[in-house]
């Protein structure tokens, strides 16, 4: 199950902790009542706003304190959101339920993506300061939709999750896993064998369908802040799609109707995830999950080969 | 095994990421080299001068990004620690050898050690800064050695690791297994049955007997930046200590021969290990770990029952 940084730090809210544990707590109450009937879960966190906080904090500090490179931010969200997660998830279930892991996931260094960084992550940036922190720290920084200048880092393909054995023994021994939180602490091998950080920021979308596939799962969950998937969106013809199957997903895809920054990586993530043997892929709210999992028709939008789709259509 | 914060960074060092990465890899070739043997390990790590260069990052920055809680700052040295001391095990053991877990200690609110903060954290304050602060923050601070004013927060004692069933299946599993780093993200239930995260930190070492008792550990590692206990520090008297019984242990305790920020915390935590059924408590290096814990004579200090010493003793 995949769950937005945005869905833990809401939108107008600045990231205090009582507004991530009260977000934590919203999201912690479906996810109980899946583990109640049975399920196993293992849970992928976003890191987006926190990670931008943690950056911004940083460099304030700079002069004082030595700038983390950006893989230990992420490693550091992950023991925040770990944590935080990890403490809802055991007020509903008992604690010592939830188990949070710092995890980190392979990418290739002649990934395209470290070529072009394209994930934009902290604040934004007047022209002057983002030109002297480009030239000062080896940034990239691009115009970000006339809103200013922001950083952009490379999000290449996630390859492995190094702790996939442990995520496998904690499910399987009950527990709810906390894994490959803000996709991962990016890590590549180099020339002489050795494992090291990658400044890389991996879609935790990406993630999240690289790790249900290494552990097996049948169903794949993209939580985000809209109840389904719309198809024409903003325009007179919107609709909700409720049911698609991978080769639909794919055309819409390809047709452009999925934007790179939203639901673009949940619909990749979801093919990539039936394509290696997933049954279904669903795509919804905190709020309608129990209703989706439970298959309720037009809740959500499910994604799966037609078969499996058959049984549930309304 | 409990390894220091001081030993990730150093005396001297400021806590670059290739300082800290540098300190891992150190430790990990003696921990590496008993694992070779057979050895199940939990690793305890400390945070000191991480978790004071993240609070002030985050005062740094306060005006525009929240500053978070003293739990979750913990929380985020365990995922930034946890990850180095992962990777550098790894690069000796491969890859998904070591697990971090975000791990949570239950402290009991009614601890006198909330009434009377005693542990410093982060950097040294003017006598201004430091009124200013405690007024703003409700922090308590008091001078420090003739060298300035310093925040002190509780440092209670650890009651419970909410992951010790995790931290068991994952070293049944063939793990090494980082967990309650920093001393753990201290918790306290509180009166409607909720556990929340509690402003504390807590004494690694503590951590370290806690869990290895509750793992139910024979030997007790806690590394340090000596070779051995010292008796008599710092008079014409000073002579090294390799084989102390309990009660010797405990006498010198008494006596005031550990002062409470260093080697104290150890030999308490060293003495309640063995109460609770624990074999051997061994004070070393990371240089001499591989010797001690063959139990060559003179090599460290080991306390322990008179009949396990008998078979080590020179």
């Amino acid at each position: 199950m995949a769950v937005g940084g945005n869905a833990l730090t809401g939108e107008g809210q600045s990231g205090t902790y009582p507004e991530i544990a009260a977000n934590a707590a919203v999201t912690a109450v479906p996810l109980a009542g899946l583990r109640d009937q049975g399920w196993q879960i293992a849970v992928v966190h976003g890191n987006g706003p926190q990670v931008g906080n943690l950056s911004m904090q940083q460099d304030a500090a700079e002069h004082d304190v030595p700038v983390q490179p950006l893989h230990q931010l992420c490693a550091m969200t992950q023991g925040q959101l770990g944590s935080v997660l990890a403490r809802a998830i055991d007020d509903r279930c008992g604690p010592g339920t939830a188990v949070a892991l710092v995890t980190h996931v392979r990418v290739d260094l002649q990934d395209p993506a470290f070529a072009q960084p394209t994930k934009p992550i902290g604040p934004f940036l007047s022209e002057h300061q983002a030109l002297e922190l480009a030239a000062a720290r080896g940034w990239t920084v691009v115009e970000d939709s006339g809103r200013g200048h922001r950083r952009v880092v490379a999000s290449p393909r996630p390859l492995e999750v190094l702790e996939v054995g442990a995520v496998r023994t904690l499910l399987d021994a009950g527990h709810v896993v906390l894994a490959a939180g803000g996709g991962g602490v990016a890590v590549a091998v180099h020339d002489d064998g050795s494992v090291r950080g990658a400044d890389a920021v991996i879609d935790k979308d990406h993630a999240s369908a690289l790790l249900a596939t290494a552990v097996g799962a049948t169903e794949l969950y993209l939580l985000t802040g809209v109840d389904c998937v719309q198809l024409d969106f903003g325009t007179p013809r919107q609709r909700p799609a409720h049911h698609l199957t991978p080769e639909e997903a794919a055309r819409h895809l390809h047709d452009g109707q999925f934007p790179p920054g939203s639901m673009g990586p949940k619909i990749v993530a979801a093919l990539r995830f039936l394509q290696d043997g997933g049954h279904r892929a669903i795509i919804t709210s905190a709020e309608l999950l129990a209703d989706a999992a439970a298959g309720k028709p037009d809740v959500g939008t499910t994604i799966a080969l037609p078969q499996a789709l058959a049984g549930q259509a309304s």
